[in-house]
């Protein structure tokens, strides 16, 4: 199982250290590395179908050690709406991520790598559907819209 | 310089990951390992004679990686005031370090494994002296008094 394989990658980081990424080493490392299929020295970042999981689901799927965990890291390819269309479909079977607020750019060295896009999970349908707690950050990087590579908290 | 060799041993921890260890871990893994000279993965613990240096120098001395720290970790043996007496002297050339509330107990799995002593540093000499915003968490274990390992920030 991939999510036991995870587990253990992570435990050859020695005691101490903690899995807190800023947002330019989730775009400039992590979500370039993942794109271009390159192999990730230490790979916490879990493949998912974000379409076909609920937010709840991923806490088991991103689980890194044993430690309680308010943020889950994953990598998912970003489902289109209409096969020729370009508008993003976010919905899973029991609600929908909608976007708020604006992006935020992502700089490494002065210049943009990316941009940080803010999601809100709502159960049921758009346009109704009942606001929860769960925040998803989507990132992408600027060269490539295919991919995007996520945080939910 | 060993300064530089901690430098780049930090650096081969992957990008992402910060040196955030709980008290359990630097007393029952960094501080137990440095006791007894065994060999520490990745050792971002700086040995130093905290008595011949001053707070303000151990910014330089205990820097891991190039990112902004507010917490330095490094590892000292107590110095004896007297040779043959128990009471440890913590003066530097500038001022010295004077213990501030009660010892923390620190347990690994209900287990007791060590003390955590908070100090504060005063510039000058006792019993005056200037008080600084110089905190110094000193780590100890239960089965051995002769080190400590401390963090200052």
């Amino acid at each position: 199982m991939t999510n036991k394989k995870n587990m253990n990658t992570f435990s050859h980081v020695p005691p101490g250290f903690r899995f807190h990424p800023t947002d330019e080493e989730l775009v400039d490392y992590y979500l370039r590395k993942k794109i271009n299929s390159r192999t990730i020295e230490l790979d916490v970042i879990r493949d998912v179908d974000l379409y076909k999981i609920e937010p709840w689901d991923l806490q088991d799927l991103c689980r890194l050690g044993t430690e309680e965990q308010n943020d889950w890291y994953f990598f998912s390819h970003k489902d289109k709406k209409y096969p020729t269309g370009s508008r993003t479909n976010r919905a899973t079977a029991a609600g929908f991520w909608k976007a708020t607020g604006r992006d935020k750019a992502i700089y490494s060295k002065h210049e943009l790598v990316g941009m940080r896009k803010t999601l809100v999970f709502y159960k049921g349908r758009a346009p109704n559907g009942l606001k929860s707690d769960w925040i998803m950050h989507e990132y992408r990087l600027e060269t490539d819209e295919n991919a995007t590579t996520t945080q939910a908290s």
